[in-house]
């Protein structure tokens, strides 16, 4: 986002708390105020990425998208769902450190429906742990209902949830994934994440501690307690091989291009 | 926190969630192993200051400290309870999104169980908004309990609650408040968060938005709903007249110092 | 099941609820005592198929491998969490009558919590519901904590979870979609269902009322309050064109044997 | 009831999960439609009757009243309150598997709104499980209040509850009881319900397996933990003895015709 | 109670709010230690009776017989479960303020539990209010779970949960209503709580503003929202005419004596 | 309050639970309709004083105030929050039986929302357990959007919330601690306490009991499990040293005529 000259640098954020409450105000009542909430874990990522992986990756999409299509960002859901052993390994792994379902409806809920008692038309939310989806559609389903949605004359709120993988093209998938994707369920830790982090945050990736296993091999059923060893030992369900950092900016730019024009479009928000 | 030779510079973060999860696993096992939880707010703080300012304080704080002693800080509670007018302006304001005392004592709890259930030795809440003490208590007591605190005959995990205002000295309030210190009710958004804001964040302060007013005079009441013409126009109780970095880094520096000591000394921490 | 002599009919039921209380304990103490819960939903599935269609599916799906296997079949959940647009059309529509969050994880935890109590070994959890999954893992992740599991020394009981849908093979859906599988996300109302309840129970099914028409496009995000344009007028994702009894008996025969054989390997049962 | 010709059979039922959405839809707009809602349990009966006595008992009746009464009947709640010692015997006994009172009240509040929220007129919960009376009405009363009862000025939903042995009348009582009914207390696997269950499911009673003692002398207190030896070994509170398919019927008639006609003129139901 | 010498006379209360703590610790810790919790509403009672009646006789009741049997009484439960029109009246009426299900297990469940983490023995919940028995007896199954009741090799805590009024004799009731005894479902305002009240609380009766009306005609079923004009315009199911001073002695003592008997028998309480 | 000659005793309480229905309905809709609740608890205050101090204290205060300024005052919340140990000494003290916040939340909310919707127009909580106060706090405000404050045309109901202590004067501090007040926060069970419960209840007072010993010393924050040494052993956070009747007297009196006048101006009402 270019400086506007004469506002001042805080007030031109797309990180809502890093507004101050009056800028909030005035761009609050605006025809498109629209409040970007994303959503992660605190989970483990095996010995090469960080515990909140999650976050980092959907509040940076959401920056980006934020930037493109006039949105702001709130503060993210840094703790998730319970991590479960097809998708994250399982939430018995050290590292992980999760909400039950009814902490999860219960903040998200609050969040959203604080939102939109203040009159902001739109929020997206955006989801970056597989887990987490169901709850927090039933957190807008709630928030909606508290926000009295449905009745009265004036203008109906709006709530997208979406899972920010949703947007990857079979395109990108070809090139990050040159042998062939192996499917989303063990992309936990894997070259989609990596190549995401060395993108975005290099700094917090130790490459050199990665380790190459094959696949995880997973049941059609979930079982608990999980039986441990099915979870490689690294907690990832597949290995990073061959991440690397023009992954990440392939899969960063595609996703954050498609899944702005998407919103935009959808919720009419101008250019 | 100086760099380590030989050890990725992400593990030697204060920031659990920059931590991998094989490092972590080693790290949570330790004999001292402590985690501090900030907890914050999503709350108008006025013209001049942004609306996460309560987290970033306590972060911020909580980093401090836990550099200082050897503790890793978890991801903040970005979001708190409802603000009331007697400490934060009430929660009618724009730019205040809460949670209600069943989300916020969820997720805390929540999360303290969960680190607690693996195998954390001590936990410190740094609170910075006055208004989640008592539900951040509750959530301590019933994460304790969900741990099993007080069964069993290992070492017993400690949790420890405090905001960290009340490390302030009567030498650095004389220091930071010339004029006699005003008290800690009408202290929202006034001289002593801009001018730790000024040291910390100084590009997220807008001192030239700021408004001179008497302070706000309150009642010994809560009274619900707001009168809201009790609350100054800024949404600050008191004027921030007269904050400067200098104040802030005065009162950063003891505040860490004194809560660092009194923390370190309360559970055992080595040196 | 075949009849065996000298045993009243009612007590060689695979239905637990037409089981006398003392048989019932008899069963349960075994060392295989494994019950079935099947998971639906009151759901509208367009003018063919009728309301009870996701619990009618799970639940003689269940009867079929508890034959199989020596397992007993708890009574179904017959409400489900509320319909989706993505999923089943969308929860405003006529005929969907549904559970929040809290109520189905509530239900299903008290019935799986129950069962483990009496000192039942193995509770395989079998969904016919898609938007039922993750509240039914919640349910059984707290059941299994109500039950002391992973405390003491006994035999530890084991909770599977999955949806039947996931046993059908890429064989099966060459037959039954012989010009190309549209995608599980718009099988509702569609030719796995109504085939399967032509071959189940084709009383309750009027092809005579099917309405064909082309499947829905649905986008990449779940929209509240949603747009009720985007799920067709018939309620059907996709239309149930080609639908026969013959490819009902297929996926039947084909999941009942897949899925009993999987549960049986995992869980240890005899023969 | 009589098939209709022109209508197809299933769009004929009593019972509504086996109606297809849009003869639903058509048909709840009406300005009568009237939704009959069976509670039961799954509770031990001691060793000549089924652990789903309650709900099947319910059920039927409610079938039976549908179809004099035009109602159609909603999918039973087939799990229900603890079993109390002194009406059932006691939550601890094999067999038994209750949902506790959250989970309860959820599960119909949930049900009971949903119907109501779909212009439902009129909603009558049709008790089968003693235990279950007081969370149903608090479950109606929220439901109730869900759906904005006594707000607005359209017609407004109705819900009545009633456990169906309040329309045993004296005279019944007499025959069935040609000794004297020793009252409703101890009717748990007795004459009553086991002489309904010879008439309705003949098929699921093993007689033979019934055992003849003293009816229980229980204290006029609940006691938890039960005292266990209180309950008779069988489980049932009095024996079965005398119980016969003929009391079966006789019950089964009077109580279906005082039911339907004490509903139909609460409700104005057209004749 | 009889003042002992030397003991201070607060001390010697059967009222657990009057004692010290250390009186209290010496106490509870014998082997006979029983508290009685009694339960009462806050509900209209006519013209003529107060407010507080049902609590007011149920405390009464367990101070007269924690002074028999030894026992001390805890403050009571002054709000209970909301008024049912056929035992009450109804919970619209003016005057009647109540709690939800949920509000009552909560509080009883958390008081029980206390007490009985306490060490308390024997806790004996005395029901002064029809509508709360259920939900006390929920609370009373959740804290006796809370306090872990069936584990662990100590003594194990009891409690007993009763309505004074399944007490009363068949001979009283024959003296209290020499003209037939109406039946407990209209016993609300009317003879016995009259005569009671009368006998205790003299004081608190305005006998020159009842009303004589026939007893309430009411349904075997529950309808809400209610038809108000089914409860009599001054809110008693039954008018107290011939209520008197000397019913009440006799109800009081007959009951206490009998209800000492019962609960010192059960719980081997010392002569 | 002086007797009305022609208004029967009871009717003219300050006590709502000693009304009557129909002078209760008559009261209620009266233009100024003001009730006063107390909220107290049930905890150790040391050898000296009764473990239902705090509602002791807070319901003679509010009959005080009720009687200056008409209102009328509802049945006391009896049990509070848990005891912490900075301000009570801590809720592992035997004769100390709490609440956790769902519960304490859950009845305040239902009994303020019961007043509410019977058109009483203000509300004042008269809180007299320091633990107590936030929670009564979110009590309030869930009330009052449950009594749909804020919508519609008519007179809006108004909640007040206050603790009884930020009533007492610097004058008045001065007598009653000739040598220095020692601070809010070791107010339990010293001289302010003491005091008012021998001015108000000296039978329960047991001066001869009390224990002289220094005040507390406890750190700044809240630990948990708490460490039991940190309380005195009498459970007294201070000394009741020099506590007399006529301290009481004076705290008594200074302290209800401010909250009396402080209340009357605040909600407008006569005299």
């Amino acid at each position: 986002m270019t400086s506007i000259p004469g506002i001042p640098a805080a007030a031109q954020s797309t990180r809502l708390a890093h507004l101050d409450a009056h800028t909030y105000r005035d761009w609050a009542v605006g025809e498109h105020s629209t409040v970007l909430l994303p959503a992660g874990a605190f989970e483990q990522h095996g010995p090469h990425l960080p515990l909140g992986t999650d976050a980092i990756l959907s509040t940076a999409i959401a920056e980006a998208v934020g930037s493109r299509i006039g949105a702001k960002v709130a503060e993210p859901l840094s703790y998730g769902y319970k991590s479960q052993q097809k998708s994250g390994g399982g939430d018995h792994l050290p590292g992980t450190v999760s909400l039950d379902a009814a902490a999860l409806i219960g903040q998200a809920r609050c969040i959203m429906a604080g939102f939109l008692a203040q009159g902001i038309r739109n929020l997206v939310v955006l989801n970056g742990h597989y887990e987490n989806y169901q709850f927090l559609y039933e957190a807008a389903d709630l928030a909606l209902a508290d926000a009295g949605a449905g009745h009265g004359h004036g203008p109906q709120p709006t709530v997208l949830l979406l899972s920010y993988w949703d947007y990857v093209t079979e395109g990108t998938l070809a090139t990050v994934y040159p042998d062939g994707f192996p499917g989303w369920g063990i992309e936990h830790g894997g070259v989609l994440e990596t190549s995401l982090m060395l993108h975005l945050r290099p700094e917090l990736v130790a490459l050199d501690r990665a380790v190459s296993h094959p696949p995880a091999a997973l049941p059609r059923f979930d079982r608990l307690p999980v039986v441990a060893s099915r979870t490689p030992d690294t907690g990832c369900l597949s290995a990073p091989d061959g991440s690397d950092e023009r992954k990440g900016a392939l899969l960063f730019e595609q996703v954050t291009a498609e899944l702005s024009g998407d919103v935009a479009t959808e919720l009419g928000l101008p250019g």
